[in-house]
């Protein structure tokens, strides 16, 4: 199981921005799947090494000069020199879950006779540049984005074939998600480093309103759709019975009971959250392509989950039903007693996601009346507002689409660019914009 | 004449690593050419504008958020809408000079019913973000970069053109020297943005080893070798009887005599980088090419100067001989009385350059004992420590090459660039690099 939920972390910092949070960022770590993320770091086929990083590759003040050190894996074991490296472009979180959850790598290298190296994005995991301070103040932060994170990977690469003496290796870059992202731009930024992309679920083009703000939220409704129109409407339906209650006289005490959490409920919203959730990221790892690197949900889960809803006696309440379908998803093994829905500790970068979400990585989104989810509205003031607040940084949406493109890509792509391969299931919320 | 000496200034500023000081940096500014540089500002076709930008694009600390206005010029004459955008990539200087002498595009404007843009590059002429302090100090000078000033252009170029509402005008870059260089490494890397550039005299492989040290050097010697071998070895022996003269009692008095100085001179290394000046920037003026924008010095002046050389009587002292010859360069109109070596101020940027050049435009070079100028070693330790005491900083000498690539450059060019032109005349002594 671990492996799809670590997947789901994955998808689910990337959507940060996009959970309903009418109330600001608090709601956003409601949905913290923590307890069921396992390293499983005693079994990774790799060695773990350090690298000297400058903090600012592209300023030359005095702090720019700070040295950190970014963690990387590797793994020799089927490469024989002059063969191709396999570079796996870190996203936001410890590079020993993706390692371990990227089997597709490790499954392909024996027969390309692969060195395997993956890479540690800063501030994450263990590649941060202040240690325990680095999260602290726009100060230190100011330094995490994709750009720099790039940098850190053409020095690193060239470093190390350099050391390897093989220089003349092709170099391929895997990524998923932001880090399909990563994979993807560093192919366009650094064509002299790397012959080719993977870039996995990487949604390039959600960002400065090149595709519809509502797409991610409608490719996930139409995949219920397309599974039960029913079940569909049932879900539409649970949001308004979730608000009666909660509501209601002692409506709070009502859901915590409903939805058997560990603790008493202090908003609805958190509730509203998890379960809304559990549909999107449902979604997300319903039909994962071979490239998305990790195992999905067994089964199809969304036809599962529908299932469930369908199954119902007439008359049932919708939110009943939904509630049964979300603990298929957060519940698979049937062994949690209750659900946590108001955790509020960080250990996994999100925080580092969400800074990146108030800074670079602005991707807008909406959910229209027609969703199967609460619709909400962008509000780019407010979000400008609550990065502000918790920040200290003013967002700036136009930056990733003139810095990488993205606006008539398929012109550019086809004038320019080569060897990248975007690679999304059909139902994956993210092809839209990827 | 002032067109050639603005692109004499253009190049020098270039060649400022490889100019003859083993003292340090201290000679180079003996070099200068201001009194000769004319700005012509009154004449220039264009609207002069200013454009707010951030002084750091690729950090988010609160400094990065500092405002500073950029200037550009603009000539919308021949335009009409929907046309092709032609940018000039401003270089180290103030961005009249590069548009008072790069008649190309006027030139070409009408054709194409371009519209004209002419960006300064930050930290030079007025564009700089503290002002008067820009230069005092690494804090202030360290966002003075090649990539920052190329997220300038682009987020300059992409306001412009949502503000024109012409955001289908294909744009194309146009510069020449380190505007060349950043011409092409703006289609490299802002291929969304731009579909073409023409970089002129772009030494973009003389970094990192990737072109022979002493490739520009030799260039210039084979120069005036192919316009007279006795020329060449005048030149080359002139050398030792400047070193015999200085040496001897009174010997800086009796130099100053004979190289009519203005000011009486400190050190003969002033009087050698002066020689040897000419030299070299005759010879990158001698045979520019149409995209090198700028007017050359009338006739061969390589040519012209051999004739002086080799016309004067047999047995006339090589130094003699080689003045004569720096004369036409330096007092061409004739209307010189005396010849400045030692200035020392500097308002054209060149101070900016010789950060650039200890920080990332790191272009070691070195001259060769079959070389007609005088032989040096590149010492990059001492060029370190010079920059230590300069700046308080230290080159990575790697960067640039990583960032924009180099090695093997036509493979990768092959597989993945397209657009642009690398212009040199075969004879510039740039174009080994280019």
């Amino acid at each position: 199981m671990s492996a799809c939920l670590c997947l789901v972390f994955l998808f689910f910092s990337i959507v940060a921005e996009a959970t309903y949070s009418p109330g600001g960022f608090h709601h956003l770590s409601s949905l913290r799947l923590k307890k069921k993320v396992s390293k499983s770091k005693h079994e990774l086929p790799f060695e773990t090494r350090y690298f000297p990083q400058n903090l600012d590759h592209f300023s030359f003040t005095p702090d720019s000069y700070k040295v950190f050190h970014q963690k990387y894996l590797i793994n020799n074991r089927f490469w024989r020199k002059g063969g191709p490296i396999f570079v796996y472009t870190g996203n936001e979180g410890d590079i020993d879950w993706f390692a371990s959850n990227t089997g597709f790598m490790l499954d392909i290298a024996p027969k390309f006779r692969a060195l395997l190296v993956f890479i540690e994005h800063r501030f994450y995991g263990e590649s941060t540049p202040f240690g325990k301070k680095s999260h602290k103040s726009a100060e230190t932060l100011g330094y995490l984005n994709s750009q720099q994170a790039l940098a850190d990977y053409a020095i690193l690469i060239r470093s190390l074939k350099q050391n390897l003496s093989s220089e003349a290796s092709p170099v391929v870059v895997f990524g998923g998600s932001y880090g399909g992202m990563l994979a993807a731009w560093f192919r366009l930024k650094y064509p002299h480093i790397t012959i080719g992309a993977l870039a996995s679920s990487a949604p390039i083009l959600h960002f400065d309103n090149i595709v519809p703000l509502t797409s991610f939220y409608d490719a996930i409704s139409q995949d219920f759709k397309d599974a039960s129109i029913n079940c569909f409407k049932v879900i539409k339906r649970s949001w308004e019975e979730l608000e009666a209650v909660s509501t209601m006289k002692n409506g709070l005490q009502e859901l915590s009971k409903k939805f058997r959490t560990c603790k008493g409920l202090h908003s609805q919203y958190s509730a509203r959250d998890w379960l809304s959730g559990a549909f999107v990221y449902t979604a997300m790892v319903n039909y994962p392509t071979a490239a998305n690197f990790m195992a999905p949900l067994p089964g199809y889960p969304v036809e599962q989950m529908c299932k469930i809803i369908d199954g119902f006696p007439r008359g049932s309440s919708n939110l009943d039903r939904a509630f049964a379908a979300a603990s298929l998803y957060y519940n698979y093994s049937g062994s949690e007693k209750c659900f946590e829905m108001e955790q509020q500790t960080d250990d996994h970068g999100l925080d580092g996601w969400q800074y990146q979400a108030c800074t670079e990585m602005v991707m807008p989104m909406s959910c229209s009346n027609q969703s199967m989810l609460p619709p909400y509205e962008n509000d780019s003031e407010a979000f400008q507002e609550q990065c502000m607040t918790r920040y200290g940084v003013k967002p700036r949406p136009h930056w990733i689409t003139t810095e990488f493109g993205g606006m008539r890509i398929e012109t550019v792509l086809k004038r320019f660019g080569s060897n990248i391969i975007f690679s999304n299931g059909m139902q994956d919320p993210w092809s839209r914009g990827g």
